[in-house]
């Protein structure tokens, strides 16, 4: 729980390079950097962010793939120590020879949450990925309580107010969103419905996008930090490199109320649905 | 089922008179007459079209109130049958003493489906409404497959999901939505939301709401059709009387692909959630 003060949020938009491990573990080490510089707290990295999305085959992204104690996740809780900072990013976790799209929060203390992407989008059907099959986790931090999903994951109402109904109030995702063509003056609809899973639950939502053309491959470079009203703090569709950040205060996110008679949780008819 | 051919669907965005049925309903055949004439085949009216919103407390409310097979509802089936169109609208309907927020849909046989509000906003809980437990209704009609939902339910993916898994193409929804501040430059939440309702499920959504000052209640004017992409048809905000058409191709509705390897509908995982 946190204690109603504000806290930074940060989301690090950043290009992934495929086969080059450490030159994408350099980029975000830069942008955990740069989070904390403007005082970060709790910082979103992208959806496989240490290794890239767009795999040939299973062989490559089984050379791509760790384990949950391997390198990726142990230098993002070496930064989360060093920088006091709790962390939240995506890679390719390999567990017993199956290969998942998994993220993790970390803090100081090590890893608090891991999770693996249980709504697999296109090409993860059939280059090597397995859905995961655990619900979204729920853990307390110095800096709020946190929920984790992974990008498709956010088109799933029901996921998302799993998340929440668990009392996230910060809801972490990082993806790998593909651009597709929308019509003119339109926000990306990626955008659009996670602004409704914040406002159907009021609870914020940092996502962390990518960007990099990536094997013919475009992005959004749709990073954003969305209150619990359903409405951005940051600017959207970046496109570019780069960290954002927001103030949040998360104890708003502990009140559903939205009218004096109304509250998004307490109104729902569970023995309906 | 249709059968491919675009169809107009019009909402009419009207402002209802509390405590002058005749009146509301001269507005409401108006635009009726206005929907014909530009050729629509399916149209929305507001929640609570023919009786206002703001009611004072229950006898008020119950002055307002009518059965299934009273005027107002005998008023729209004859409008269907005479102008060859399907129906959707809100009133306030009284069944065994009880009063419910209630929609139809009705053609030219008669009503075809009837829904009580089953997520109640505000006051309507202490005017005198009782929230209805019947599912969203989803019937075939000459011109597509049509679901019906009221308002507030609009803001429970749940609600909207059972709706678009039985197989609506077009969500009819009457709403009366509330002004509320909101950020410069951003469109209001209750569209942002339908919007998401409608990419998740890759289903059409028809929405008309109300406009008219009352009681010092004012409403958005947010009337709306959006496509099963999530965008909307039409322009929005409307915010004075007027009827608003698209020509949909409600076909699409059935098709719930958005990738090679993904369906909106199969890819959820409902033993899990």
């Amino acid at each position: 729980m946190t204690d109603g003060a504000p806290v930074i949020v940060a989301c690090v938009q950043l290009a992934p390079v495929i086969g080059d491990a450490a030159e994408s573990l350099a980029r975000i080490h830069a942008g955990l950097q740069e989070a904390a510089r403007r005082h970060a707290k709790i910082v979103v990295l992208p959806e496989l962010a240490n290794c890239g999305y767009v795999f040939a085959d299973r062989a490559e992204l089984l050379r791509a793939a760790e384990p949950l104690d391997g390198p990726f996740v142990r230098s993002l809780v070496e930064a989360a120590s060093s920088l006091g900072m709790v962390i939240a990013g995506g890679f390719a976790e390999i567990d017993d020879g199956i290969i998942y799209n998994s993220s993790v929060i970390v803090d100081r203390t090590g890893v608090v949450a891991s999770y693996r992407k249980a709504h697999l989008w296109n090409t993860e059907k059939t280059c090597g990925f397995v859905a995961g099959s655990g619900h979204p986790p729920v853990v307390d931090t110095d800096y709020g309580r946190l929920g984790l999903v992974v990008c498709y994951d956010l088109e799933f109402p029901e996921w998302v107010r799993m998340a929440a109904l668990d009392g996230a109030e910060l809801l972490c995702a990082p993806v790998n969103w593909p651009l597709y063509p929308r019509p003119a003056g339109e926000r990306p609809g990626e955008i659009v419905r996670v602004q409704a899973d914040a406002a159907v639950n009021r609870m914020f939502i940092a996502v962390a996008d990518r960007v990099g053309l990536e094997r013919g491959q475009d992005w959004i470079g749709g990073t954003v930090i969305v209150d619990a009203d359903g409405y951005p703090l940051t600017s959207i569709e970046l496109g570019t490199p780069q960290v954002v950040t927001a103030s949040v205060d998360l104890a708003l996110a502990r009140d559903k109320s939205i009218s004096p008679l109304n509250d998004v949780h307490a109104d729902r008819r569970p023995e309906l649905y």
